[in-house]
Order: structure tokens, then sequence, then C-alpha cells
């Protein structure tokens, strides 16, 4: 939530615009149903989504820095606020989708609207407010994310397994043989380093001390997790945590989410052959966890993972550059491939403050710190992160038995 | 279920098309997402209601009684069975809600497919089929009234306060001052006569002996009720049934549903001034008992309801002629007033089968009888009942708690 | 509730310490812990039916008709009170099993205590006072019972089977072939007649209207249920009440509560061979409904059963003697066998109030009547009711689901 | 469960013994129902408690390393296995309080059965074996510290308030005023150093970069809680994290468990008056975070905690000698006064593996391991620590709710 150097106005505003593009464009294919129904508590509908992150702009932006400004609809600060608990009473979460009015169209007019108010007033506006329009455009292309996997959701609830999205030809790769990279170790630092944006939770920048250890080269793909899978992996309770036992016995939890029979799987494109090559998604940590003590290794901690990544174009890998169908892009060049791109990686790492954290005070200041308990650390981007809004000091977290987002895992190993 | 006697051809098709139109007429304000949201498992959307009410006609008319027809949609038979196990696997209850394809645009292209399909071969069709068209007829006029209802619900909860129609001019009537009638006593005979369609759960015919009573000649209005919520009764255990205390408790009910503060209701017509001479709506069984022990009156039985409405003419009263808001027609003209109309009326009665009944063979068999436990008895017809569709014999019922549906209550009580 | 006569002091003095020393007896093989602990919410323990029955004589006997009767500890009065909202706020049921302490020693003593003050005031009492005496004996006699039946579901979940009393040599009879006797039509009078004590809901006396039909001439035995088990009755949805279905389902139920694989059962002597002519045992209403359609017939009405009981010795059959284990005793000498004693008997019929009950004045006065929904009636009289204390109007009544209690069923039959 | 150096002999069996004495010692006061009964899945009955201690040396000394050892009873491997999944089948944890049977008088004889063989066997036993009885041993101190908490539990549930234990003189002291000393930064080692017994998770030992902060000298006391209270702290959302903040809501959490109105509490010796200058307990972590952030601190990490107080004498301080009631010991005469004893002292920190840590193969590896998810660490030792087993390594942990272990804490500071 820091931004450390003010934006330009001019690619600031460059920004806000391509953000909020590619926000509605990912809406296109979405019927005014698609975008309204909620499939679980956990998740949105895609047209609360789009409103709320208009209402971050209408709220921090409009009503706090633009005299006189009228709010579009009276009723939308108590619909669209998520959890801000300083911003008042609003709507409650699991009650998301009873919303079938304002309808789709309205919610794209509400969009029009508060666009224009903060085009009109950007140029004119304090250095603060620039530092929130920052901060709105880093926190719609978490709802982007967020839009497409709650979609992902919904449709996968679907027994006619709707495509949403055209299917993409495939390439039946092989994945390469897992190699090993050692990791750095002694005394390193981790944190975000002051230049550019970041969330306040990736701060500050301190010390911690590794020990000796090494991570794997790729993720693990489909076709290793088969392997655990038909190993019954999921059945013998002294891989797993206690937690993650009792949960894969009250879900009957038998292979990743959107798994189906016979080498199939579901996806916005619908159905599709599961590619052995690909990184094996939609597992949960307790499901990472176990994977990794079946094989002898382990997950790495966040540190481990944000020292290697240091090196590593966070703007690498298969992230979404469009509304359409994941791309699958080259390595990113060093011996850590897929370091960003296809699946979050969940780590060891519990989701705490950084040494010297502190919230920010307001509003805003709930943004992440609030949420550090029952939660785990995930690293990289995925398939569905807009490019260009990856880091390696970014902290995804989810609870540990999530997994409606793309969330795989890379494996490491300590020195003997 | 069962037809006494065979419907003439032409009067059955202008019965079908009349009674498939007015479904059609009841969606017309909704848009694509109005018509998919489920807002509780009890609640259905409205597009399941316009699909499922089709796939009656298309699986027990079409499907078994025209050679070589084809199913609109392969998937549908699995999407819109609602219970009948004989059937085969359907999809489950509370998931109806997460359909947002097939969209309301192609429900209706479903709906048009089928009827054209029914009008080109009823001529040709067999008795029995004429029946099933029959029964498929009366089987859809219930589903519009729970596709009202259930849209109500929906839009309930809606922060908006959407209002689906118009408002319509509301006259303030006051409320006729409270009158008894005698009910009929000793032997009397109740349960389907055997002339026109009924239900197979409201025969037989039977004979039951009732006590001597009366019958209040009117509804309990609003306003009474509002004199029970005054007086405390919403807060005095003694006035309870013992689930009927601890439902009051675990949900904090303080009110009939739908009511809001300061005289204000919620409708399909958004929020309006409640009508103080109107009857109460919106009440569950346990506050129908509740209040008549407060007046220390009683709930008829369902018997002496019957025995008295049988010279009621059904089709008086304020009940459902068109999409738009419903009328308050002029009363019955007997000496018992809205035996028809306005609310469903709770009875003391237990919805368990009439001597000698029995379920029919196959999956229409499914229709009522297995229902028969855990529900009450509500006789007469709401506003949202179809015009045409009522009978003394008629047996509505649902569970104690329920209170989504527009339903009221009637006096009774014993001669000393 | 009513006591229409007066009982005579020496009477009611012997029959109250029959009453208070069986009731002891019962809990003579119980530990202190096996005395303490709640199985689930709807059991009470042993304990405290031994103190409730108690408070219930010091309530309503010494501390309102016995000047200057201090009670024996002030916690009681809120730690055994059973439901009676008139007489204040008591200890939550659920939580009835957290209470170590008072112990089993002390409980009795407060028996001895209330005992010993009633035994003393008796003769000097007002006739209200002898009454309340009379009706504490016929409430303590449900509780005799109850504590039999809550203690079998306690120990029915210790692994180790554990025999609260010796094992009784066992007969292998062999069941009669079931026959058929018609029962009474027309118009007949049920409800309690007036003479003798009868709890509130057994009156008014009234008479009802019966069609033709006969009764099965003996309960429904484990040899015919094993039948049903293995036709796949617990599989076949057709055969299940809609609510019953989703029970079975729900809880995996594939056989009567208390039977275990190889022809064992579990009672109070623990694991015991299960006699295939001894009736069916610890079935729900929805099994016994699903049973009777599964062979073509169906239950008894309520009123159908006491008509023809009329004439039957409701102290014949196998019902409780002594604190032992429960004793097989000649059939009652009338076509109809098995009409008391061995099990309850689910009927057709709603537990609802007989036509022109009113419940009385006062805490006693919710006694039966505030638990008029949601519940089936059960006639006759099991083996671990009291013998002495049934009759042919007897209204028993529990949930569609319960099946901790002695319930079985005998099948009735409509005439063509 | 790694013990460095192997016992001698007969301090072994001093210890053995010792400890097996203080079980029984603390359970003198418990009636067989107290024994028995369970409060919550989560807290088990003493017997319990008492048997698994049992269990534990049967199994994995007896029978594992005693030839020809017969088990005292063969249920009891089935009933008293706690969690242990390569040993087999086990009594559901919820259900444990059903076992009124065996009774506290046959579980003290198991007690004395297997005492006796291990003492006899001991002097021959190999030196595996006797580790096995060291982590026992080990063992069994944990679990008398949970029955006592799970004792307080239950007898906090009981509306009379029983004393357990004789009520003890209270000094009313003054809280001493909070000073600050500096804790340990830079590279420094925590973990277990390999000199004496310490459960597996404590290790390995491993350098970790601290950076300056500060350690309050006591813990935060009832009064100062008392203005957290009065201040509003249990309504301020903005003092939460959001898990604990739907905690409170959905609990209606006012207090610490086992505060009463009027300054009194709840404790093993009945209701006393509370005393401001002792430690506040019964906090959730919940608890504990929102008290730090809204005096302006923080909780301390686990490596800050155990860096401090590794020059601390981990037998000081306020621990449990006798089944009595606790003593208040003098300080432990460092600047940092209760280190040890009186609470558990909630970190901000997750308990998970130490870098390097790998579970013991077989049942005794799922000591701790798999418990590594979604708990938090507490340090220190409490009231009802057995005196003599604790360590600055030891790693205490609970789910961040749980507030019936004795649980407080102690604030940290960053330095600016």
């Amino acid at each position: 939530m820091a931004s450390a150097a003010p934006a330009r106005t001019d690619d600031l505003l460059t920004r806000f615009r391509a953000r909020r593009a590619l926000t509605i464009d990912l809406a296109t294919p979405l019927s005014d149903a698609d975008a309204t129904v909620q499939s679980m508590p956990d998740a949105s509908p895609a047209k609360w989504h789009l409103a709320h992150t208009t209402w971050f702009f209408e709220t921090f932006v409009l009503r706090d820095h633009v005299p006189g400004y009228e709010p579009f609809d009276a009723h939308f600060a108590y619909l669209f606020n998520s959890y801000y608990e300083a911003e008042g009473a609003r709507h409650a979460r699991p009650q998301r989708g009873m919303l079938t009015r304002p309808s789709l169209d309205r919610v794209r007019a509400y969009r029009a609207h508060v666009d224009a108010a903060v085009e009109a007033a950007l140029p004119s506006l304090p250095a603060a407010a620039h530092n929130l329009i920052d901060l709105g455009c880093h926190h719609e292309a978490q709802h982007e994310e967020l839009l497409l996997t709650d979609l992902l959701h919904l449709m996968s609830l679907n027994p006619t397994n709707p495509a949403v999205w055209p299917r993409t030809p495939q390439s039946t790769s092989e994945a390469a043989t897992l190699g090993w990279v050692d990791g750095r170790s002694g005394l390193v630092e981790i944190g975000h380093n002051g230049t550019g944006f970041a969330f306040d939770c990736e701060g500050p920048r301190h010390r911690v001390h590794l020990t000796p250890h090494a991570l794997a080269d790729r993720l693990v793909t489909n076709g290793e997790w088969q392997d655990f899978v038909e190993a019954g992996g999921y059945r013998d309770a002294a891989l797993w945590l206690s937690d993650g036992w009792a949960w894969v016995q009250a879900n009957g939890i038998e292979a990743p989410l959107h798994w189906r029979d016979d080498w199939q799987q579901f996806g916005l494109d619908g159905l599709t052959r599961r590619d052995p090559a690909a990184p094996v998604a939609h597992i949960s940590y307790y499901e990472a966890d176990a994977y990794a003590r079946w094989t002898g290794f382990r997950l790495p901690t966040e540190s481990e993972w944000e020292a290697a990544a240091a090196t590593v174009d966070p703007a690498s890998g298969n992230q979404l550059d469009v509304a359409g169908p994941v791309r699958t892009l080259p390595a990113d060049g060093s011996g850590l491939t897929q370091m960003f791109g296809d699946v979050w990686q969940w780590t060891a790492s519990a989701f705490l403050p950084h040494p010297g954290f502190r919230a920010a005070e307001g509003a805003v200041g709930e943004y992440n710190g609030k949420f550090m308990s029952g939660q785990m650390v995930l690293k990289g981007a995925s398939c569905a992160t807009p490019r260009g809004t990856s880091r390696a000091s970014y902290r995804n977290f989810f609870p540990p038995a999530a997994r409606w987002q793309f969330t795989g895992l890379r494996l490491a190993r300590d020195f003997e």
C-alpha cells in the first residue's frame, strides 16, 4: 500500500485506462446471469468485482479528493464495500449473489461514470490521490485474477461444462527432467526494496538467515501428480498434516479440483485433455505439503523462494495478457524456470508480518494486515495474473484448504 | 393426479395454450439474472420453473407418447427433473442457482419447441396422454405461484428494494368487524367428489365427524396482527408450540416476513404502505397457531374448512389474473368472505393421506404422497394463485416454519 | 393432566411409594458416571431423571402446598426443571451431561428428603395437591421408561458393549403366521372416557368416523424385517417418504438401531442373539412407513388402533415389572396379540389435539400441548413401560426420525 | 522425541515413579463422574488422560520390548490411543465422554498393573526402551497439565461453581510498573541444543536474524486487561484480525474465559476474587494480538522470546508442584520476570518446522509434526505445568481461538 515514488501523471493515466479496460475485456463473454451468481461464500460474482473495484476509486479518490463529487448511486457504498470496517456497514459477503439488480449493464455504466470522473480530475489531484489511483490499479489487478478464478469455480459447478472462452490448440509437450538449483544461504535480504509500487505487507526489507538448500528448477507436473494419486497418496494418513487428513476425509478429496476422469480437466475453455507436462494446478496447501512429504522433499519457505527470485524477470512466464485463453511463454531463461506464471506456488510459510511491519492508518490500512492469521503464503504469479503486476516480494495468501485459485508447487530440499 | 373424465381435445388445447402463455407473461419483467439466482434451497430460480414445467410435458407426454421425439437438449432431463426418483439422477436442488447457462432466452426457446410439439401431437394422442397434459397444466399452475413467491423472496433480499411490477393505487379500506359463521357438524363428506380434475391426494372422498364449531367470517388482518406484536406476542413463550418458540428465538422472529418498519412492507411492487385492513400474509404455522392461542380461539381443521367451503365459488376472491400487481375483488358473496384468494389459510391439520389413499404407480405417483410427513395443510388460494385452479378439496402443504408463500389465517372456535 | 376422581389418601401413598421405589431400583446397577453422562441432546442422564421427577414433587406439591417448606438445595430448581417456561430460567437441555456434581449419592439424598416430606404432608394436603401427587406419579412412570431408553442409548455407544443387567435365558420361539382382525368402523368413540387418571391430551372423548379396515393380529418381527433388509428396502427410494429417504441417506441407515452383524443385537443385557420371532424394535416412523409400503399394507391410524384396543387389558403383555431383564408374558387373550408391551407402535397419525382440547392453566399446562407439532403418535406400551401405567387412550409421541425408544409396528389394511 | 543421552536406569526409575504418582495425585479429588465427562471435543475426560498415558507405556514399552507381555484389557488399545494413525483404528475423539465404563477405579488398576510391569522390566530393557520411558514421562507431564485445564473447563460449565480444591489465601499484591528489557538482536541461535531431553519439534538448533527490539519485563495483568475491556477493546473492529473479529462476534466474546461479573473469576478452587496484579489468563491469540495492537506494541516472536529466555531458570516461577492450589514463587531473578510459570505466552509465530526438521519414523513420529498447520506457538510454562518439565526451546501450540489453557501474553516493541 506504499508507493515509494509518486507516479508521473500521464503515465498514471495510461495505466489507469489500461487497467480498467482489461477488466471490462475479461467480462466480455459474460451474460448478466454469469456475472451475478456467487458460487460459494469465498467467491464473488463478476459483477461485484467490476463494481467493487470502481467503488474503490469512487470512495478513496473521488469522494475524498474531488470537492462536490456526487456518488453515482447512493446504494453502492453499501453494496460494494468489501470488508473495510472503517467505511461503515456493508452488504454481507455470502449474500453478494442475491444482487440481480443493479444489472451488469448498470454496473458498466457505473464504471464509465467513475472512469470519466477520475480522468477529468486526475491532472489536478494532489500526490496523495495519485498514490491512491496507483493503489487502486494494483487493487484492480488483483480482482482481475479473482474475477477469473471465481468465474471458473462457478462454471465448474455447471453440469453442462460450459466454455467461456474458445478452446486453444494444445501442444503435447513433455516435461523436462527435474533438476535442482542451489538456493541462497546465510544472511540474505528479502522484502520490498522501495523501488516502485508494493503493497504494505511486502515490507519492510529485512535480513533473514537461510540454511543451505536447493530449489527444483521447475514446477511439479500433472503427470507427477498422477503418480501420487496412483500410489495412494490421498489414502495414506502418514503423508498428511492432521488438519489436512481431516479435510481429505470430510470432503472425499481424491484429486486436484477440476480434474475429471480419463485425463480430462475443466477450465474456462470447457472440458479439455489434461497435459501431463503442464504444472499441476488447483491444489490446496494440504495437498502440496503431502505431495512434498511423499517425495521426501519439502516446500520452500517464502524467504528461500523470494531470495532465489530476485534475479528473475517477474513479467516472464505464462501470465495473463488478454481475456482469451492463456498462452505458454518460453521459460524465463534462468536455471529456475516457471518462477512466475502458470500457478501460484505454495510455500511453507504462514502469512505473518515482516519484522517492523505496521499497517497504515485509516481504511486502506485494512488492506492486508488484518488477514495475518490462518493463511499460508504463495509466491510467483499464475496464468490468471495480469502480466506486469508480479514482483518477487509479492505475498499472495490463502487458507490451507483453498484450491479454487491456480495453485501449484515447487519442491525444495535441504543439503544433508 | 387423477382426472375423472377425459378432457375434450379442443378445450384441452385452449387450456394448454393459456397456461403456457401465463407462465411466460409472469416472467416478462425478469432479467436473465433475476431468472437465474436461487435465494435459498427451498426456492427455485424462475428459469428453473420455466424449464421444469416444460420438462414435465417433454418427458411424460412427448418422450412417452410421441414416437421418435428427440429431446430439445440432452442435458435438460438431468437439469430440470425436480424430485422424481424414478426418472433417475438429477441436479441437486440447492445447486439450481448455479445454472447461469442455459440462458433465459434458451429456456424460452425450449418452451416454444415443446409447445409446438405438444400442439402438433395433441390431436392424435391417446386419452392417457391427454390426461397427462391436463395434469401438466395443473402442475404448471402450481409452479406459476411458486415462481412469484420464489421471486419475491429473492427480491426481498436485495437492499435496494427493487420493484418488479409497477405500484398499484392502494385503497385505504377499513376491515369489517369480525363475525362468526356456524360450521357444519356431525357426519360430513370431504375430499374430491370425482367431478373435474383433482390431484391424487385430494381423494378419496370420505366421511368425517365434526364437533360443533364456528368459523370467522374473514381473515385476520395486518391491523389485528400489529396488536399481537405490540402486546408482546412474539416474546411470550406460553403462546407458542415448543418447536415454534425455538424457531422464534433461533431466528430472532419479531413480525411477519416482509414487514418493514413504519408500516411499510416489501412486495413485488417494491416498498409500499402496509394496509391495516388487508389480510396478514407471510406468517408461519407457528405464528398462526400462537396468534390463535392469544385470541383464545384456534385454527380450523382441514375438514371444517373444506366442509364450509363446499358452497363457495373457488374462482372468487383476490387471485391471480395477470402478471401485474394483484387486485382486490369484491368478497365472495357468502357469509364467509375471503375463503379463496389473498392468502393461503393454515389449518390445524397435518398433511396425511385421506382414508383409502394410494399413490399412483410410476414417476407421477411421486407427486404428493411422498411429502406426507412434517407438513401442515393450507386451504383456499392466494393472490398469487392463478384464478381457476382452486378447489375446496385442494390440499396445499408446507412445513410449519415456511413463510415465503402468501400465508395467513382464519380463526375458528368451538361451541362451549 | 386431569384426574377425574380424587385418589383415596392411603391408596395414593402406596402408589407414591411404589413409584418412587421402582425408579431407585432401576438405577441400582448404575455407577456415578453411568448416571451422569448425556449421550445426545434428546436423551438425559439417569441422575437427571432421578432428580427431575423429584423436583416435580418438590415444586408443585411441597413448595406450592406446604407452608414453610425449604428447598433441599437452592440450585436444584434451576438444574432440574425440564421445560416449564412458567417456572423460570433453567439449565440448557444439551448441557445436562456436564453436571458431574451433584453426585448420584446426593441426588439419592434429595429423593429421600422429598419423599419424607411428601409422606409427612400427604394426609393433610388438599385434594388439588393429591391430584398433583397422582400426576407426579404418572409423570415419574414416564421418566422410568426414559431412564431405561436413555441409558440403553448411552451404553450402545460404548465399544465394550457393557451389560447393565444379567443376561436372561432366551427362548427360541417361532412367530405365528400373520392373521388379520377386523377393526371397528363407522362412528366410534375414542379419547379418555373420564374414569381414572389420564393426561390432558388424551381427551376429550369424541366421535370419529372410521372406514372398513383390518389390523394385523401381531407385531412385525425381526425375521420379517430381515426380509425387508435383504430385499433392499433401505435402498429403494420408492418405498420412502421424501424426508425419510433424505434421513436414510444422510445417516447411512441400513437396519434398526442396535442391530449388530450376524444376528446379534445390543441391549441392557449386552450383546445377545437377535430372536427372529420377537417384535422388531428401535425403528423410526420413516422405517415403519417404508416397511408398510413394501408389504402393500399401511400403518393403522391412532383412532383405528385405539378403538380396537378398547377391550384389551392394558396391563397385559411384555411390560416392565422389575429393574431386571424384561420377561415375555403370554399374549393378551384376544384376537389381537401384543397390543400392549414389547414395543410402542407407530401410527399414521400426527400428534395433534383431540377436538375440544384445551391445555390447563399454569406450568402444568405445558405438559403435552406445546409438543403438538412435528411428532407422530405411538400407541400401546413397551417392554420398558412400567406395567399398570398403560391405557388405550394413552398418546405417546416422538419425531419421525426417533428410534432410541422401543418402537415397532403393527400393519393395517383397507377393505377393498 | 529425541533424547540426546540415555538416562541412567535408577534415575529413570525415580522419575518414572514421581511422574506417575503426580498424575494420580492430581486425580485424587475427582469422583467417577468428574473423571468421565468430556466438556467439549477439544478436551478429554480425566479418566482418559489417566488411561492414555498408561497406554503409551503399555504399547511402546511393554508390547514392543517385553516378550510375552499380555495387555491388561484387549479393549484398551482401541479406547485409549489418541491420534496415532499408525497404531490403527481408535475411538473417535468427540466420543471419549461416552465411556462410563471402564470405571475410574478400573483405570487406576490399569495404571498400577502397567507401573508394576514397567518397573519390573526396566533394569533389563534396552536403551531404546529407556528412551521411550523417558519420552513417556515427558508425554505424561503434558497430559498432567491437560488434565487440569480440561477439568477446569468442565467445572466451569457447572452452574453450581464447584470447587475441586480448597481455596488458598490470596495476597492482594500490586503489579510492578511495566519496564522494558532489550532483546538479543542480529544473528542468534535458537532450538534445542542437544543437552537433555527435548521433543522432536524443538530442533534442530539453528540461526535466526533478529531486528532490534525490547521485551516487557513482566506479563500483562488482569488490571491492565480490565482497562482494555472498559476502553471498548472488544467492540472496536480496527484492533482485531479479521478472523478474530468474526470469532468475537460469532461467540459474543467480551472478556477472558472464566471471568465473572464483579471482579470474580472461576477456577479449580471455585469462585474467587480476581487479582488485578495477577497475569491475565485464558485469553485467545486473537485477544492477545488485539490487546497488543491497542497498546501500540506487539507480541514477541518465538525466536525473540526463546533467545531472551536462554539464561532464565526454567524451573522458576509459578508452576505446578502439587495437586493443590497453585502457589506464587518469587520472580526468577533476572530483568525479565515471569518468563516461566503463571501463563503460557502467545507469540507472533506460527507453529511450523524449524529449518531441517524431519519427523521420526513410525508412530511416535506423529507426535508433533503433523500438527504444524493452523496453530500458534506459545512459550514458557503455566501454573499448571509440572515444575521441571519446562525449557526455553519448548514449543507449545494451540489454534488461535483456544483459551481453555492458562494462556496470557507479554508485550514486545521494535526500536524505531
